[in-house]
């Protein structure tokens, strides 16, 4: 593309890159100026893009990195959910170590959660072309379709489809923003309801997978390292919780006596933060969503319904802080002669990473005088599914700030490149194993 | 009407009726009669009615109305907001002694918010009428329009049109729930926006204005009397508080270092209750409406907006409340860290009602062996409109579990009867002053 040296955001890339880190076939301007081809499309503002799941931008982009893909020797194919993997041949016929992200973004996205994985993927691919080297197992790359979870309100659709871990009655319930379902999205997009459901995939196939994904979180800035190691995918778990007074005229009732339930509310909000630290360091639980009924100015509230998203990376302690939870809610209730209910809506099992690749990992970070920190991941990724069925490991690169999901998302190109060394680091001694 | 004798409402009323009370001119079967008739104006189930302000129901209960009143002798006009005035001439030329209240509802009002004052004040009359009483100062019974405000989510209309506290300005802006402006329902009604305006009445004609209404609270309840003296009527102020903290993943943000916005809102709500008894017995301060947002359930609220209605029945005390809360909510958003705004959106003045008046009541109130209960009233009324500008006073009669506003709405026929002979000789004795 003519417009991509002069583009801001290639400038801003290179202007303090380190020549150094381009060696073993990787190279930091190929990934800049694929980062800035892949921000034209679905292009916002500068910084920001929107390419929902499944839409016009997510699958150009997809066509882009196809040709990129084709264009390294890999072998491309897409499955009826949109998930494309290009595939390298190793020496023997072995399952294959997979690597890969997403493309499609949030509607005000950034530039970097989702591309950066793939494209550090591919970069392993390219870099052992200009090697001439040539893997021991099959290496596959892999872009996962509608990760975000912007088109359906729901998320991780490609990778569901890929281990079958989509129900017949969940597709049949989702609607896109227009409205639309599951196989009217599908149709548009050039696919049918019967290959995504045939999308699913033998995992005895892929005998590891690794992501590379911007952190999202401040830990690896407040440590002053490129890369980390995430150490768990942690599975949320959304406690529903009503509680219920007596709603009353906010004039005419006297402070003594009333049974005002958002005081409770208020009151089990409040004590909420004192309870994670008391199961594990990684635990958290927030109230997000939170809606007072009749919710008019001069009535005191009869009804509060809020969720708490509670998580950690290990299940015991989740569920023991779950626990504490309904507890303390049915503490303040009691206390404040409130009526409470609650339930536990969803609980998503954690995704714990295997300790000895975690260790490999850290081998791979100490090749490159990189300190190891373990960063639990509290967000989902398309990792996690596949973690239900075959190992899997996950890169973080620093971002500054923690800010996602935003034109502001920034990772800078040294630390792009520190990632993709390690990755390559990673996968080439897992081909030895 | 055929039907009243066998109306459940009709039924209910006398079942416990004692007739005992009915003397003096008062009849306890034509106050049961008439608020069973009113009853069927716009009913919806037993003990419910909906006329709102200014439609076809709230118009054709005051036909009714104004139909017995001028079987009571008295002469009846109807100005440009659609207050009914119907009038006696006394013996001199002085200002009128007036009573009232109104016939519209809330949506699924209850039969004596408002019809219990209309008819009360009508009762005296007709009692005036059976004993050939004439007044020494002329009286007028009073019929205000739309002032519960279900209209237009404003309220008091026919009060403040006929006091002129509402200004041009106030007019152009009102929408009523169909998006109406005020011109067009007042042409719906019949009258027109230029009659409204020149419903403006010198209140110099008034000597004093007496409003009978159920106490929408459980204190003559609890106290166990049938009615009680309004001790003034509290100004609300809103106070709208802005806790502004910063958003962020809810699985991805250690709990450390957190700028929850709705902890430090939560905890500002949890300390209220603490501080209106610091100012006086009948303070009270309430937060009914709440908003977090994003109002995502995995996202830390970047920010929450809330009300908090505060009323005293006194000017200092009220403001002195405002004035604490100010300075809670700075406290509590320092302490955490967050950002807080404070605006007073709505500084109602209360409107005491004076001693000497109270004084009277209670001195009719002991004639009927009533011991007298001084309550404020923490909702409007039209008194208040009136109270800016000429004496008020208001007598409060028992309401079940001082519910209102709703259909099981309930005061006992012999405690509207009781708070009938109270109001007649409260106005008998203001006769003679």
């Amino acid at each position: 593309m003519s417009t991509t040296n002069d583009n801001p955001l290639y400038e801003e890339l290179l202007k303090d890159y380190d020549t150094k880190l381009d060696h073993s076939g990787i190279n930091g301007k190929r990934i800049a100026k694929r980062l800035v081809e892949l921000s034209q499309i679905g292009f916002v503002q500068v910084g920001g893009v929107k390419r929902p799941g499944f839409s016009n931008e997510e699958k150009e982009a997809k066509v882009l990195v196809k040709k990129w893909m084709a264009e390294a020797g890999l072998t491309v194919s897409e499955d009826g959910a949109g998930n494309v993997t290009a595939r390298l041949e190793g020496k023997n016929n072995h399952p294959a170590i997979a690597s890969g992200s997403h493309v499609d973004s949030v509607p005000n996205g950034g530039n970097f959660d989702g591309p950066l994985g793939v494209l550090s993927a591919l970069e392993v691919a390219e870099s052992w072309k200009e090697e001439g080297y040539i893997p021991q197992k099959p290496y596959e790359v892999i872009i996962f379709s509608d990760e975000e979870g912007s088109r359906f309100n729901s998320g991780l659709t490609g990778s569901q489809a890929m281990t079958g871990t989509i129900s017949e009655e969940e597709m049949a319930q989702l609607r896109d923003y227009n409205g639309d379902t599951l196989e009217q999205v599908l149709t548009h997009y050039g696919s049918t309801l019967e290959a995504f459901k045939a999308a699913g995939r033998d995992l005895a196939e892929l005998e590891l997978f690794v992501e590379v994904h911007i952190e999202q979180g401040k830990k690896l800035e407040i440590v002053n390292q490129p890369v980390g190691i995430v150490s768990g995918i942690a599975g949320p778990a959304w406690l529903a919780v009503e509680f219920a007074g007596e709603a009353g005229h906010a004039g005419n009732t006297p402070m003594i006596g009333r049974k005002d339930c958002l005081i409770a509310a208020a009151e089990f909000i409040q004590s909420i933060p004192q309870f994670p630290k008391t199961v594990s360091e990684t635990a958290v639980a927030t109230v997000g969503k939170m809606d007072v009924f009749p919710n008019g100015a001069n009535v005191i509230p009869e009804k509060v319904k809020l969720l708490v998203d509670i998580r950690d990376i290990n299940e015991a302690p989740r569920d023991q802080l779950i626990d504490q939870l309904i507890e303390q809610a049915e503490k303040v209730a009691a206390k404040n002669d409130i009526h409470v209910t609650v339930k536990l809506n969803t609980r998503i099992q954690p995704v714990p990473i295997a300790k000895d690749l975690q260790k490999r990992l850290a081998i791979s970070l100490n090749k490159f005088g990189i300190s190891p920190t373990y960063i639990p991941s509290g967000a989902g990724h398309d990792a996690m599914n596949l973690g239900r069925f075959i190992p899997v490991a996950m890169l973080f690169v620093r971002s500054k700030g923690g800010i996602s999901h935003n034109p502001k998302e920034w990772s800078s190109l040294n630390d792009c490149v520190m990632g993709i060394h390690v990755l390559k680091d990673f996968i080439q001694d897992a081909m030895k194993k």
